[in-house]
């Protein structure tokens, strides 16, 4: 059993590759939750109340809970409890973006994996697999590591041509070496891709993909869904919507 | 004024480019601190109160307190609190290695620069200047991205060879090209630097450069210092030894 078939079967269950960002902006919620003690949670509960049976997966960014400090950081514990009590065959992703040295990344999962209990996370590349260890060991957990953005200045260092210093191996670019790399950092990790889907599934197989945003951040979701393993998540489209429950069901 | 000239102004008072890292793990303390209501607070306001008429600068790294949920973050508040409330002249930085997109960077922003009050944090450059925009748009903050660290994996990927797509400029390792790019960022932006001190120089001319260990992680105090305009933290080194305020005279 590979931590990604948490995932794989809720799928099964729900028909549906649906992942949705509980991206919770403070500022973005209406006054009835505005008005509560723990707004955030509260508004993350009602969500899940009416996305809960067509979702396999939600994918929280903790930037938008550490905005508050440690009361933000309550109500994401708050809401990761409600998640696990009450719906624990759907997977969890914690999009935090971490990566530091060895040592000091068991923070990070003591933080994410076992304080949380979310099933995967979010991982910057930079500082190499070694660094990353701590996460790579938790075979329970996905890890997904940054490979192929599509915010606008993505290509400043992503695309750059190179190739492993001294090799005569073809010149490409980071994000292709990138993905041929995590390739082999075992069955635990996935990759964050938003566009150029074909080409990173050619170069990376069958590992699972996390594909930030369909619509807004510029993928397409056909090309995403090709070749399976793929989680593709909405956010600010569902959880702003009119009504939630009918924006997840389409 | 930049931001960095808090730094060098406490550096001239002082006479003195040290910088304390407060990675007050709690397994690490003493058995008198963790019996005690908030032990990192404790710990930190000790190792302060020790060491804080040598030292410019007081590095946190982040993770520590994370790794204890929403009551860490809250020992972290304290701490930057007392900080800011008893040495309101003395640098400090967040040791974050934070990078998302914009919109949601702004979560970090307000909490690292206005909640906690840091002075400076660390930034992940993969998804480029575009996504750092939030964090770059603080002109009263410094910026410091991970550029060369020395990390046993560190090479993976900072030393691949490469150049920008398409052009004929000469292929040189990832490290130098974020380097390169991150000296036309901006007066509120520096570099994490752990070795290659000279060459990075020679790029980056007088950046900030943020040296995260001295001996430890391998640099050499003479290469880091030489050109001025540099940070040199030592964590485990002064706030686990025996006496912190000889260590940190030292």
């Amino acid at each position: 059993m590979q931590p990604i078939d948490k995932y794989n079967s809720r799928v099964g269950k729900v028909g549906s590759l649906l992942c949705v960002g509980l991206d919770s902006e403070l500022a973005k919620l209406s006054d009835k939750f505005k008005m509560v003690a723990f707004p955030q949670f509260q508004f993350n509960k009602w969500i899940i109340e009416q996305t809960h049976e067509f979702v396999s997966a939600y994918k929280i960014n903790i930037a938008f809970y550490e905005q508050h400090g440690d009361k933000g950081l309550k109500e994401l514990k708050m809401t990761m409890d409600y998640l696990v009590g009450n719906y624990p065959d759907i997977f969890t992703i914690c999009d935090a973006k971490r990566g530091d040295i060895g040592n000091t990344n068991r923070g990070y999962v003591e933080e994410i994996f076992d304080w949380l209990r979310f099933d995967a996370v979010t991982l910057h590349p930079y500082m190499g697999k070694e660094s990353l260890e701590p996460f790579l060991a938790r075979k329970d957990k996905m890890n997904f590591i940054l490979c192929r953005t599509s915010n606008p200045g993505a290509g400043e260092f992503q695309s750059l041509s190179g190739r492993t210093a001294g090799s005569e191996e073809a010149v490409r670019p980071l994000w292709e070496i990138v993905a041929e790399h995590v390739k082999d950092w075992g069955d635990n990790c996935g990759l964050v891709v938003a566009t150029d889907f074909n080409k990173v599934r050619e170069i990376a197989g069958d590992m699972p993909f996390l594909v930030p945003g369909i619509g807004a951040q510029g993928g397409s979701v056909e090309e995403a869904v090709k070749g399976g393993n793929v989680i593709i998540n909405s956010s600010r489209g569902i959880i702003f919507a009119e009504n939630p429950k009918d924006e997840a069901k389409k």
